[in-house]
């Protein structure tokens, strides 16, 4: 990490890995990143090791992806394992891109008219068993509450999955007549889905995200809003994440359990897998006929509701982290970073400490107070080449050095973390606040670009376009997603994903002009769908 | 409701408290509060009336204290039960409450150093057992998870109903030394605790607060923290919600289980109840020892860390309902009002409408561009009598009434909310923006003010000073608080509880000077104790 670009820090980094993976023996191989199954509490503290300590660095992204993505998690401080297997607790730095994630989308679906409330996390069981396909979707993953206040509870209680059957029992109750409707609302909440297979942010036992839930008078208001919502979502992976997104529907086989149609937005990640980033269902009347969600129309005519959901989730912040992140470890797309730009003194003699401290304070004050998210790493116990390392491990968009003869020279030095290497620094730029503020903020803007730019350049390398299922297998097998016509079957589908490991990710709603036909049946096809191998 | 100052309206609110009783009989008399015992999930729909049905009204504050709480919470659309026994469905209108101490709170935790974080609600049933007290404290309230993904578990899982155990196994993992200390961090979450008698907002199965979490290297560093956090309540409850709370330390019949002391803010409800409203401890190094939380000082030696936790809840929802609403319904201070100022258009003959309209939407959007938070009320579906009682019903602190001949005057008719009748109405305020926005502001913040001094009149009137075991019963058995000197053993103030229903709600940190005699004992006394009835 840093190596080529800080030539004399490199002793910092130059452990090998091996050397490394005795150290921290509890986040190496893959078959660890399954957190032990034998016993459902890890009672041994799953410790990962302090950050950028001396002798370790970041296993290279080439090396071994998974291991890669751990270690960002760990060393950049984002999260931890809990005691429980398979949960997780999301530390200061990460939290703070999951609260950046929410002001954003907070603001989007206000403005789009839903109020925020809470419901109950405990559903009784006899609520899942309501609407056929959710309980067959979701009973193999529930968390059920049996004991309360020491006593056996006569009904189990399920610990919300997601909350469709709870909504619409109190729907039942909101709604009388079409003047209720429509009916927008979302809640910020826990979820737990007691999964197998878990991974920090990727799929965790117990999960943070928020569920909207409306009810319309109308199918059609009903769809209008399930592609509003993947709309607004799509937005903001592409204007805040900086991750290009593909927007499309699920195919049946992989339509949310409840659901008529399901839209996604899919991301391709740093290894190539798909990343489902968040989802938008047109629930139909699935539910408002299990529940009897019904209003009395203009004609005095009962009706069952129209119904959406949607949902992002703390997924999404291990989106950006296999986005964006690169061998000196996260990488933060300036709008959704805490720190936007750290400023670094540099001092040698005792007596340059003053001036250079009160230059970094007063830079630190000016861009404060320009609304820019800026940090000043005035810590003597550790050299300015660490915080360098540190800092870029943190995925800090812009870096300010500040020495004594930038203080003597009125200017700093800037260097930007998504550009490695010497082009990178920008050495001499005023500190005068006139030329300053405008700079800072036009390069966060750059680097906001750039990374979107980079992504999608990346994602369009990765994607092959293919019209036979040989062709599909062939760019399966080199770690691409494949985009071909599709008409194939429920079964094609899941022959599809025997064989190569790869799902339909969406038939986009970007689709191609002109005649097509089904890679695998070579029927006449209205779309292409993308398949992909998938997190 | 309503009746003193809008006759004209007197009609929908004259059915009597006993025909409407039969109409809803799920919601009237105090035994139906605590929810079914009989079974966990009511299964049949605890439907709460429709807003202000022309057939029903609030029951007055004076006549069932309980039952007007409950109506208000109903017909303000706060929150509704959920279908498990003692939850509750926190509504868009009550969780704008919550929404806006969530958005005060966050900025203060910041700006003292706190950041947000999140741990996993299960907890290994194991952890609570560790530390003596706190197992004692919260094993009968436990939610237990005893199945997951189809399995019985090996260890059962608690459903957090706090967060002290989990958060000192992180803590094991974050500190090594004096360096890593303070640490200071906070999250927004939900808990469970299993309460047979509950009550919305007050005390629920699950509900929504804050926990702060800190460890520090000195008792005495510890101690002003815990101090400091306790300060940042007392002046959010003044400041923001104008609940003159009486800050003190709890006695150790009242301490937190796990803690050294406990501090508490107690606030006065309407029915001159206490409310403790949010608790601040000093933990000690009761769980730093139960979990081995330890740090290297600057010496080398290894000590254990000295902690805090601090907690403000939903029930501070309750608390606001209590201390303000009347019997017209909820009263809300400005500060924490998600709609400030409401503007009522109101027109006769279809050509007023346009010009009506067109005023009404100039005014609020010249209130909006000046930071206001506003709500047209433009239907056409309700009567501006209807729409007046439904606002004030709803707390909102301004009415605006524009009609024709104000549209042609230039003017508009301001009611205050917390002022009942003609003398809270001021016609003719000039609708220009210059004179109108600080018009508003100064109304609000009069509004605010006003709320806190009749709270603290209201308090201070219903404090007895007493010096006898005998006055204090007067007290009490007059429905007032008793305060007085106090020294007496645990078992002096259980008996207090047995005689009276009063406990020691805390020793407020203002104290009267001068030599003191405990009121039990007659032993010399340095402090005096608040007792009350409390929540």
């Amino acid at each position: 990490m840093g190596a080529l670009r800080l030539p004399s820090l490199t002793s910092i980094f130059t452990v090998s890995s091996s050397a490394r993976s005795s150290l921290f023996p509890r986040r190496r191989s893959s078959s660890q990143l399954v957190f032990a199954k034998a016993t459902e509490v890890a009672e041994s503290k799953q410790k990962l090791p302090p950050v950028v300590q001396e002798q370790g660095g970041i296993t290279p992204r080439s090396q071994d992806f998974n291991a890669w993505y751990l270690d960002v998690i760990s060393m950049a401080e984002l999260a931890d394992y809990g005691p429980v297997r398979g949960t997780m607790v999301i530390r200061p730095y990460g939290y703070a891109i999951w609260e950046a994630i929410q002001d954003y989308l907070n603001i989007k679906f206000k403005e789009t008219g839903h109020s925020n409330m809470y419901f109950p996390q405990f559903i009784p069981y006899s609520f899942i068993e309501k609407e056929a396909s959710h309980v067959e979707g979701f009973s193999p993953e529930l968390a059920l509450v049996t004991v309360g206040g020491g006593k056996e509870l006569e009904e189990k209680l399920v610990v919300r999955p997601t909350s469709e059957t709870i909504v619409n029992h109190m729907f039942t109750q909101w709604i009388q007549s079409y003047r209720d409707l429509p009916l927008m609302i979302n809640q910020w909440a826990n979820v737990t889905r007691w999964e197998m297979r878990t991974k920090p942010f990727i799929r965790t036992l117990e999960f943070l995200w928020q569920e909207g839930h409306t009810a319309h008078a109308t199918l059609e208001e009903a769809e209008k809003e399930a592609m509003q919502m993947i709309d607004v979502y799509t937005k903001f992976a592409y204007e805040q994440a900086a991750i290009p997104v593909i927007p499309g529907r699920k195919s049946r086989v992989e339509t949310f359990a409840g659901a008529d149609r399901t839209y996604t937005i899919e991301a391709m990640m740093g290894d190539r897998k798909a990343l489902q980033a968040g989802t938008s269902h047109n629930l139909g009347q699935n539910f408002s006929r299990a529940f009897g969600t019904q209003f009395a129309d203009e004609n005095g005519q009962r009706q069952h509701v129209w119904q959406t959901s949607w949902a992002i989730s703390t997924r999404f912040v291990g989106g950006i982290i296999m986005t964006h992140g690169d061998d000196a470890g996260l990488m933060l797309p300036p709008r959704l970073a805490s720190v936007q730009v750290v400023i670094v003194p540099i001092w040698k003699k005792a007596n340059e400490k003053n001036e250079v401290l009160d230059a970094a304070l007063s830079v630190k004050d000016v861009l404060h107070g320009s609304g820019i998210k800026v940090k000043l790493d005035d810590s003597d116990q550790r050299t300015p080449g660490w915080k360098f390392n540190f800092w870029e491990m943190k995925g800090v968009p812009l870096r300010i050095e500040i020495g004594p003869r930038d203080v003597s020279s009125g200017s700093v030095v800037i260097s930007r973390r998504d550009i490695p290497g010497k082009p990178g620094k920008v050495f001499g730029i005023s500190m005068e606040p006139s030329v300053l503020v405008p700079y800072i903020k036009e390069k966060l803007d750059e680097i906001q670009s750039s990374l979107l730019d980079k992504a999608i350049a990346f994602r369009d390398s990765n994607i092959v376009d293919v019209s036979s299922y040989d062709e599909l297998k062939e760019a399966i097998s080199q770690g691409k997603w494949a985009r071909g016509p599709w008409v194939g079957s429920d079964e094609d589908e899941l022959k599809v994903k025997e064989e190569t490991g790869a799902t339909i990710r969406c038939f986009p709603f970007d689709q191609p002009q002109g005649p097509k036909k089904c890679l695998m049946t070579g029927s006449p096809a209205d779309e292409v769908a993308i398949f992909a191998k998938s997190y």
